[in-house]
């Protein structure tokens, strides 16, 4: 016996029974519920959509690469800077300063004074805040489910997102792995090149109080093991105890070969709706009762290589 | 310039106002907004509990000590088993098999097969499910936000917990740092051995599923970076990734003077109610839209040493 907490990610849909016309008297059997997992195993091509690389960050690590997903539909400014920075290599050498517990990691340059600081190159020092966008226009697929930080909450353009219909309002929310530029009291005082990304518990608070860039779409754990700073807010105390950033890079700048190709789950499609169901509803022989809830931050995003042709 | 996200936690306290009977011309200035800090620096000693060593663990890392609360209230059987198992040394030189990121680290006998596992000594081999209590005679203070996962949320003797009066059950949450313990699809097959820590997304869709035993108070830092295991489940494919664990010792086997001497800020006063206001709506400078919510796993639960005298 080896008690391993969780049966593999096993859960499953409720299909709606089809009741064939003409034939009243002969119900069809229900489908066997069918897990997230199964669900994923029947996708079609069309469920899934390519990373852009002019969208696509990596951020090269001394333990691996880690990729951002950038959100030019929300923070149109900053990821336009963030692309300048990238291309010309200003992170290239600089640190990952802090590590949060059950709260952020956080890179830039770890220069005290101004004057010790980077330049910026021909990117640009001051960018408006981009905490949240008029909703006219967007695509967003809405949660069933309640949540108490927003009027609605649900996904758009695959990343997790809330929606105010009153004030026409929508902004990305943070979920773990979300990326957002670090800023100080000013609301437009980040120019991209602080960035957090979140490491535990959501903190929605930060919604609709930063601006958010992007999301970690691959390589999570290279950030979320570093050890915690033991100075205030978790930087590091000493220059030795950062971690060193060997370049930070737009996948468009890098030759084709050289990209990480992955796929992500669309959020716009049926068979979302079919994976967000099975994680409300989980029915596989381990869960004894299905929550019948799920909330935004804890609906998966997944990832994967491109299927070979 | 050096931007940092977040400054310190700043948070505040919406005071009604006072006005004073037979003075209406003249209302009083509204008390400035205190934050959670301030409103900790100004605690009494009553608002605060000291762990009880009988219900209190050390685990000891090669990297230091976490200290686990254990909650009795809610599974007296898999706490008396556990305190038996710490007593009696079975966790010392068993090893942490699993780290999931996102989700849990767990502990207990790494091998395989029945007959290579450690002995039990005088501990129980099985143990009934204990996955909820009646929720008569609980104290339980609600949190004044809803939740999707219960009818109810809140605290109870210090832990986050939920409570759904038309059952007339209460549980406890999972949230970051709780700590349950595994088991196999059957509800009754945990005996306390496997013990797993929440470090990721609170995965409340546990609860009510398994037997939650306690939770961290000091310490996450050390189970929260452990690298990820890359086997399914983020189990570790080979022996030499595990931590081994020093001891896994309960407090009161200890001598008092080499026990760590912590207070928690109780969940069931006044203050912890300012508290959590000042973090549900905070008005300090940085924030700019006071989220007016707060979700259980999002509630601070400060811990201290004692003051000196």
């Amino acid at each position: 016996m080896r008690p391993t907490l969780l049966a593999p990610l096993v859960a499953t849909l409720l299909f709606s029974t089809v009741v064939f016309a003409g034939d009243p008297a002969t119900p069809a059997t229900p489908a066997k519920p069918k897990s997230a997992q199964e669900l994923l195993d029947a996708s079609a091509p069309a469920d899934w959509r390519t990373l852009d690389p002019a969208n696509t960050l990596y951020l090269d690590l001394p333990g691996g690469r880690v990729v951002i997903e950038l959100a030019p539909g929300f923070a149109p400014a900053h990821v336009g800077n963030i692309r300048t920075l990238a291309h010309e290599g200003y992170w290239n050498g600089l640190s990952i300063n802090r590590s949060q517990d059950n709260f952020v990691v956080q890179w830039g340059d770890p220069a005290e004074e101004d004057k010790d600081r980077k330049s910026l190159g021909s990117a640009k020092a001051h960018l408006p805040a981009e905490f949240s966008r008029t909703s006219e226009g967007l695509h967003f697929d809405a949660l069933p489910d309640h949540d108490g930080w927003a009027p609605q909450v649900g996904f758009s353009d695959g990343f997790p997102a809330a929606r105010d219909p009153e004030s026409g309002q929508a902004w990305l929310a943070h979920c773990y792995g979300t990326v957002g530029a670090g800023r100080d009291v000013a609301a437009d005082s980040s120019n991209g090149t602080e960035l957090y990304v979140v490491t535990g518990q959501s903190p929605r608070q930060l919604d609709r109080n930063i601006t958010v860039v992007g999301r970690v779409v691959q390589g999570m754990e290279l950030l979320s093991v570093l050890p915690r700073g033991t100075g205030p807010l978790g930087f590091y105390e000493k220059p030795g105890q950062r971690t060193t950033i060997k370049a930070i890079t737009l996948a468009s700048d890098v030759p084709e070969a050289q990209r990480v190709p992955l796929q992500l789950l669309r959020t716009d499609t049926p068979l979302f709706a079919q994976v967000v169901e099975a994680r409300r509803n989980r029915r596989d022989d381990w869960y004894k009762v299905p929550a019948g809830h799920i909330d935004l931050c804890n609906v998966p995003l997944p990832v994967r290589a491109p299927p070979k042709p």
